[in-house]
């Protein structure tokens, strides 16, 4: 089992800090490390607390660290999440684009991120093996701290194989051809009954109708309720 | 220009209304309608707009509606962000399994996302065409909301084709073999002079990093450096 890591260096709000430990857990990921936050304790604030939902055991389990330097014990490829500095730096990459190059081989991987101020510091990109940039619109760029947590915690989770969708219901199974056919010539029998459908000149209404249901795929339990009000149709008619 | 748009129903914390204005403002996308919030007037909390940052403009725009059915005109393709109800609905997808499919031809999407303390009834889900499942770890699966928000926003945008990741720096060109054996070379001469290399019985020295320094790519004007520091332990032996 490779780490993987999320470090927050210099974070201000308590509130981010407890919405960053419900982002990472619900990707699955658990280590959090704070280095030097603006409030020695954030940990234990209302605001982390309430945040972390159902994630405070990450937030228990967090350690707060005075330097980045600490924090990297045991990691071999750190990534952050920053512009590069201006004069020189790690290559700048999408998360995406960079994941798919080292997930073959997953390292011991830290994501770090600066504070909601003022980022992260050049001295501490220059730790770093990669700028990890997130995509955003030209113009405003500027991510929550907890929402850039968020996305890269899936990206990243997707990338080591991601976890599976379940359906709560079965699909539904859409009724066969026969099915449709056997609805739509009761139904024309409805339609010509009612007056609808003139059978001397039926134009197109049957055919469109056909297509309709087709693009729908309606299933079998469809069907009979369709055909269900076919039949209510007729009935209340006899009993006028 | 097909439209994008974001619904929360329900929703009852201010902060995420502003968190999520933010989110996909950043994704480049302006379109938030709100459905019968819990607090009337929350567009304007004082929360919503803090955790809006720069995303005020789209506060300000965003409509306030009563219902679900008021929220979706002009949209033809309704995403549930939902678990499907038990009895029947929509199938249930990955956001960015679904988008492979639909962004070909992108139809005019909303987005809808329940409130923090219920989700969404089925009956607004019955209204839906999917219902998109963020993958998430198993027995802890609970999305804030706005990170929902920012996940989706983030998963459609790119499907859309995405924005440019801008690297600031030109990138780093490596140092030609001929430069890094110019560089080796010179390191042999130092090192026999401060007894560290035995030309006798050189070993793996050398190979050794000359493959440490191919590893790293070494620009050229690291080589610059490296050299220097080279030039430096010989001058300080002649001084002494």
């Amino acid at each position: 089992m490779r780490l993987t890591r999320f470090i927050l260096v210099h974070p201000s709000h308590a509130g981010n800090v407890g919405a960053a430990a419900r982002s990472l857990k619900v990707m699955g990921f658990h280590d959090l490390v704070l280095v030097s936050p603006r409030w020695p304790d954030v940990l234990e604030h209302d605001e982390a607390v309430a945040m972390a939902s159902g994630a405070t055991d990450v937030l228990a389990r967090a350690r707060t660290v005075p330097t980045l330097a600490e924090a990297l014990e045991g990691i071999t490829w750190v990534c952050a999440t920053a512009m590069t500095p201006r004069d020189f730096g790690p290559r700048t990459e999408a998360p995406r684009a960079h994941f798919a190059t080292v997930c073959a081989e997953p390292p011991d991987i830290a994501f770090v991120f600066g504070g909601e101020r003022f980022g992260l510091s050049n001295d501490d990109v220059y730790r770093c093996h990669v700028c990890l940039s997130i995509p955003t619109a030209p113009g405003y760029g500027s991510l929550n701290l907890a929402q850039a947590v968020q996305l890269i915690a899936y990206e990243w989770r997707l990338a080591l194989g991601g976890f599976e969708v379940q359906p709560r219901t079965a699909p539904a199974s859409p009724a066969d051809a026969r099915a449709v056919q056997g609805l739509l010539d009761h139904w024309a029998e409805v339609l010509v009954a009612i007056g609808y459908l003139d059978p001397g000149a039926p134009k197109k209404l049957m055919p469109r109708l056909n297509q309709a249901l087709n693009r729908a795929q309606v299933t079998a339990e469809e069907v009979h309720i369709l055909r269900g009000i076919a039949r209510a149709i007729t009935a209340s008619r006899e009993t006028d």
